[in-house]
């Protein structure tokens, strides 16, 4: 240790330090690819007087301080920068409440996303933001980068599941936000405001949280298609029809394939995509509506319904055994879904770039996944080529750059391209009220 | 026209400004007894150019602008201040686009909630948020305020389905924030930030709204207690069934005094409470889940449906045909309704003031009336004292000061019982990045 990071220590409980390079240096990635700057060292935080304490010494050395989930981003938005402090949150894994009769949950931010889910479902509710990584994500890392899912189409974001925070602030200052309460008006939004701020503005130390009504029934309708085009009219249709499907998965034949030559889902030599859908009620009508479908399954049991899940489940980890992954995350208005589709492929080709693609289709959000080659240290050129192209057209179509994962590191190159200059002097308005050394997560988000 | 108002009517097409002083006062109230202050006058805006041109105006001479939709606030929020320009935007109507595929609504501020609801349920779809005063009530006030309503215990309230944001700045700059997508992260939350904000950090000149499914069926439910007790229990009786109501109002034997006394509906002599309740698919579980009931109707036509909401949206005319009111706005933990129920019903009889009360019971937000006598200038001693309790015991159970209503001017004084002085240094610190030099509706809500 040096002076810096012995000041550090001794401002925190036996043990909370690591300053190992080796142990430090596995904390400094998230799930990209991107290249992480060299940390002073790493905050295993227990506890918010942790948060506190080293809040104030990174503000009285002018430290930049990385807060860090689980490290399942896929922006670099935890990644860290030269000379910074890891902070941790991962120890603190608690769930301090868990009200039936309230339907909410105060926790922790190391809390896992799943884990809490599970928890509510002994009471018949359920923690609906369901990013794909919830078996392993936290809670916590799924507040900051306001997660999606794929229960999004019916329940919303993780920011709409936040009722009220409890905030450590860049001096060390403790600060609760928002209710335990459905509904509130009691000043700016600053519950909202954390939520997707990327660690910015503020180390999240709980959270208090809505939990929903398990649905009853999960019928699970899975169709295969052997047109990209017709499964995104299928998605239409559905959702024109008020089935108002609580999941509503899109995958292309690239995803597909991945998949079955890991898994052997059986996949025929003409399917080009796959719907994954769920309603409360209406699954058989759904599956009327995949008319123009090759095969259709509609499951019979809860296990037959987690199988056709299962597969999508499978989806990133089946493409990582391809090469490295550029994760891409754009949203469109749903009617446009097929253009933006025809899109990537198009793009895909013309630039001979493998893309597979994944879609949250009752959202509009995609997930194009550049695949590269596993030697390379970062996208060769036109891998970027194509993914410029792809978030221009997004754009173009009236979408965003990102549903769910975040701008990171990995979009701050396009973002002026969607917010533009007024937006961009607001957000470092803002950043600089909460963070006015500068010392949060810099150079990431904003 | 003095100079001030003569070099605004300059910058302005013609006829947009007014100055007579009787005309000019019917726009400085809202629906609150708050004695308004004295303007220099009233901007009648056509468009967001018209916006612009003010907020010019007002930033080259400081003039406050107090932004206002229809006035049908209940905290005091658009009430004017001396020396100010009132800037209406009710003649701002367009439904600049209604998009059933993506669900979508683009609006104008001065569009009145229940116009826009109307034009989407040509397409199967609605707008969810439903002030009481959504025949009156415009889209500007409902983001300004984060307007709540009837069918916010299901769909959340305004904040949750607004998208996206025109917002024109202090200094007359124009800001477009959010999008057209169901999701997006890029940047922090701005539109979550404008929504609830009271007019104090930019003008809303159009919103992206979401529309939502309309549901298939709307059987309603109306259930009579002898005790609120009995009434408060079925409540939560039918949220811990999962019936998910889309609407679950409670009446206090006050307000349904006061609503048979003007309209004959009949009521019988012990009667203490009903529940009015919606759930697509649930009316007869939930009609059963009122086992206490003293009567129980459930609606067999659309008509049968609408009357017996009908009943609960006279409720606060109803009362202000016995006098002044001070309408309040708590909001608790639904495991608490009954405790906070009972606590009103103690202080009105202490206080000898008398309180009436409606609650969106399945959001636990209780707005308890205190009605005063007709002759006074503002609430007298003992509503103040009463009032003070209420807070004070709202706070005391979890709960917040305002669900829905706004802090404006009424709630100021209990303001830092609920969010402290780090929130409030934060809320000053956003409030300069916005407006610094104060001069958006400045004294209002922070």
């Amino acid at each position: 240790m040096n002076e810096l990071t012995s000041a550090l220590a001794a401002a925190l409980p036996d043990g909370r330090v690591l300053t190992d390079p080796d142990v430090v240096d596995s904390y400094a990635r998230d799930r990209t690819f991107v290249r992480p700057g060299r940390p002073l060292g790493v905050v295993l935080a227990q506890s918010r007087d942790d948060v506190v304490a080293t809040m104030r010494w990174a503000s009285e050395h002018r430290v930049p301080v990385v807060p860090r989930g689980a490290g399942t981003g896929l922006a670099g938005g935890a990644t860290a920068v030269d000379g910074c402090v890891v902070l941790s949150l991962a120890r603190m894994t608690a769930i301090r409440e868990l009200s039936p009769q309230d339907e909410i949950a105060v926790v922790e931010p190391g809390v896992i996303t799943a884990d809490l889910d599970r928890a509510a479902r002994e009471h018949g509710l359920m923690y609906a933001p369901d990013p794909s990584s919830y078996e392993i994500s936290t809670i916590g890392g799924n507040l900051a980068t306001n997660a999606g899912g794929l229960r999004c189409v019916k329940y919303g974001v993780t920011r709409d599941s936040a009722l009220g925070l409890e905030v450590v602030l860049a001096d060390g200052r403790v600060l609760n936000t928002g209710r335990r309460t459905m509904k509130g008006v009691t000043g700016y939004d600053l519950t909202g405001l954390f939520v997707g701020s990327e660690g910015t503005l503020g180390v999240i130390t709980a959270a208090t949280l809505r939990l929903r009504r398990a649905p009853r029934e999960t019928a699970t309708v899975a169709a295969e298609f052997t047109s990209l085009r017709d499964a995104a009219a299928a998605v239409s249709a559905i959702v024109a029809a008020g089935c108002q499907p609580s999941l509503l998965e899109l995958m292309d034949r690239t995803t597909l394939q991945a998949i079955d030559d890991w898994k052997n889902i059986g996949l025929e030599p003409s399917t080009r995509a796959m719907l994954i859908a769920q309603a409360e009620g209406a699954a058989d009508e759904m599956a009327d509506l995949c008319a123009a479908a090759s095969f259709v399954a509609v499951s019979s049991t809860p296990e037959e319904a987690a199988e056709l899940i299962g597969i999508r489940r499978l989806a990133y980890q089946a493409k990582e055994r391809l090469g490295q992954c550029l994760v891409e995350d754009v949203c469109v208005p749903r009617s446009v879904l097929p253009e933006m589709i025809t899109k990537i492929e198009e793009v895909a080709v013309r630039h001979g770039v493998m893309i597979a693609t994944v879609a949250h289709a009752g959202d509009g959000n995609l997930h194009p996944v550049f695949v590269f080659d596993r030697g390379l240290a970062e996208p060769p050129e036109e891998v970027w080529a194509a993914a410029d192209e792809v978030f221009r057209a997004a754009l173009g179509l009236g979408g965003t750059l990102t549903g769910e994962h975040g701008v990171g590191l990995l979009k701050k190159r396009w973002l002026s391209l969607e917010t533009g200059p007024v937006a961009a002097e607001l957000h470092h308005g803002i950043k600089q009220v909460f963070d006015p050394l500068n010392i949060l997560n810099p150079g990431k988000a904003i």
